[in-house]
């Protein structure tokens, strides 16, 4: 563990703390290697049901470190590209990882912090924050995903104006869009993500994380491929203990305990 | 066709009807079959120019029939395979018919119901109806290519929370989107889909099939697949009888009239 | 340079504007050609920073000619498709230019003319005009890319009815999803797409033809292709002296001089 990385737990929820204020949260790739492998552990931990990502001090990330940035011109490219593949390694990781993972935002999300902020399967959003593609400010294109992420949100026209100009937007656009879920009061982002994570930590863990691939796929599979997709997660999900447990509580009319489920079958296909 | 297809016809629309309503139109294997059946009959009728799907009673469709849902954990995997081959036969079935099929939605779309209405070419829904995406309350992942279809419409954050909490989400909101395309009164659903399909049923049938094909295409197709997709089509759309009865119209300025077109021709390449 | 083509110069801003007002600026094979070789030609001209693309006369594009498309269908499929083909390579060279293009919209883009406006990195529009996919209306199917650039900003049944029905669309409503990128007042749009652009040619060159790849590649990249994608632009970037006068600039807190660094090395990879 990185000493900018501080995990908390709140029940079944873990709270993954970038806590670098000083420098407004900035990354680097013993963050990215980090979080990485935090994330990696919580797969595999039962009792961890979802995954709270925050910044500390009332910003969430101002993206790469400039002073580390500026020696990369004296690196080589094969240097410069190592660093780029632990940013991606994490992205891949969040992506990969079968917790839903949800960003607290307070402040803003700045450059690989907005790429950062757009991995995670959802955002709760402080009402006054925002987010920048603050890349071409400084003459970098974006990395970590975030064209790929806005992209596949957003019209083309919006993405290249917000990356071409790097003027922020706010994030109550973004929740109009649809990309940013809660917009909460300024101060509350962190609270407010975490009930939002500890009411998924009472779903149905693997059938939970089958919907986190179905979610992802469909932004790249072709209609005939996700529908394929769908009916292989299906035929799983149709054989699951979950889906006892789920389909007897509905017509006995109580409510579903996949916690327990989770708690200790946890090592499941999922 | 089976008990629970329910066949009408205005002129030249052919309307649907899920027709359960004890059971709030549950879907069921045989509905699948019989509407992919229904489906292709229509497509080589000249006499249809386009096609309004809708539930009787006052909500449009509940999804899987959860009783016969609970059966499937005794069955085989292939077992489980087969049904859900014949949910997506149907699936694929309406995005093959060449002519536009419009949902009339009042009260809600839920599960595999919500994949039957975004399957759908247009959707018309009364302003108080909604929609869920509520399979992960039983513990079973999404069909039907509910997540496809989400997945090309939303942003992945907003498809995300859809499908992990399963709460509702107004068709208020989903016209705002741009997926639902006209709000309309309470108990009008049907009307107000049948006059659109009927403005349809005036258009030129051979070129609105290949509309609805680049539709479907743009989803998943690079961009300069879809060029090709378009001249390939056009080149076509330019020989076509069709094409000769709309430009002459205009440069004349009188209105064109297709209806025979596709009356007495409707055995063209389309 | 065809006689359609008026090409004015606004600083380091090329105007390029459709120049046939009698005719609403109707397309033909000429400005399809014209146009691509005027931007192939600005591609490796240091002098311009961006491209403002207009209409004469208060009215975008109204699309094909509809005289000439009426000979259409006594020509071969062959020379049809030499038509179509001179349109798309015109769209092509509108993704390939390195430099942005911004859309100046009057009055309507409609057909051939939606394809044109949509294809550019960013529109301008005044807000009573209207977008129309109006091909149907005289039993065509559409082309120039609008059912792929719509099909990837918009959901399907949206993007469906205005390809069935050629109903317009307001420039407001596309302003909304994000597709326009600024409303300005009727009469106004060339000029506030000229300050719009004008700012951008004092970005960095080199990086903004790299952001532009990826806006384009996140359309249709799958995530690991576009993450791929953008490491690899990244690692140009962070060589490039745009980079070392970005970052330096911001760390020394004075403002970047890019706009030299075009000029004088304008031959480089971007």
């Amino acid at each position: 563990m990185t000493e900018t990385i501080k995990i908390e737990r709140k029940g079944d929820v873990m709270v993954v703390v970038n806590d670098n204020p000083a420098n407004r949260n900035a990354l680097n790739p013993d963050f990215y290697v980090g979080f990485a492998k935090t994330l990696e552990q919580a797969s595999s931990d039962p009792t961890i049901g979802a995954i709270v990502l925050t910044g500390a001090g009332n910003f969430f990330c101002s993206g790469g470190d400039l002073n580390r940035l500026k020696s990369n011109a004296e690196r080589t490219p094969e240097e410069r590209r190592g660093g780029i593949d632990r940013l991606h390694g994490m992205i891949s990781a969040m992506r990969d990882c079968p917790k839903p993972i949800i960003a607290a935002i307070e402040g803003g999300a700045a450059g690989a912090g907005a790429s950062l902020a757009l991995a995670c399967d959802m955002i709760v959003a402080a009402s006054e924050a925002y987010f920048s593609i603050a890349y071409v400010k400084v003459a970098l294109s974006p990395d970590g995903g975030v064209t790929a992420f806005l992209g596949k949100a957003l019209p083309r026209q919006l993405v290249t104006e917000l990356c071409l100009t790097g003027k922020p937007i706010t994030v109550e656009r973004l929740h109009q869009f649809g990309v940013v879920n809660h917009l909460v009061e300024p101060g509350s982002a962190l609270d407010e993500a975490t009930q939002v994570a500890q009411r998924l930590t009472r779903g149905p863990a693997r059938t939970m994380a089958r919907i986190k691939s179905l979610c992802h796929g469909a932004q790249e599979n072709t209609l005939q491929e996700q529908l394929d997709f769908e009916a292989d997660l299906m035929v799983m999900s149709q054989g699951d203990g979950e889906a006892a447990e789920g389909i007897g509580a509905f017509l006995e009319k109580r409510k579903p305990n996949f916690t327990d489920l989770r708690r200790t079958e946890a090592e499941g296909e999922g």
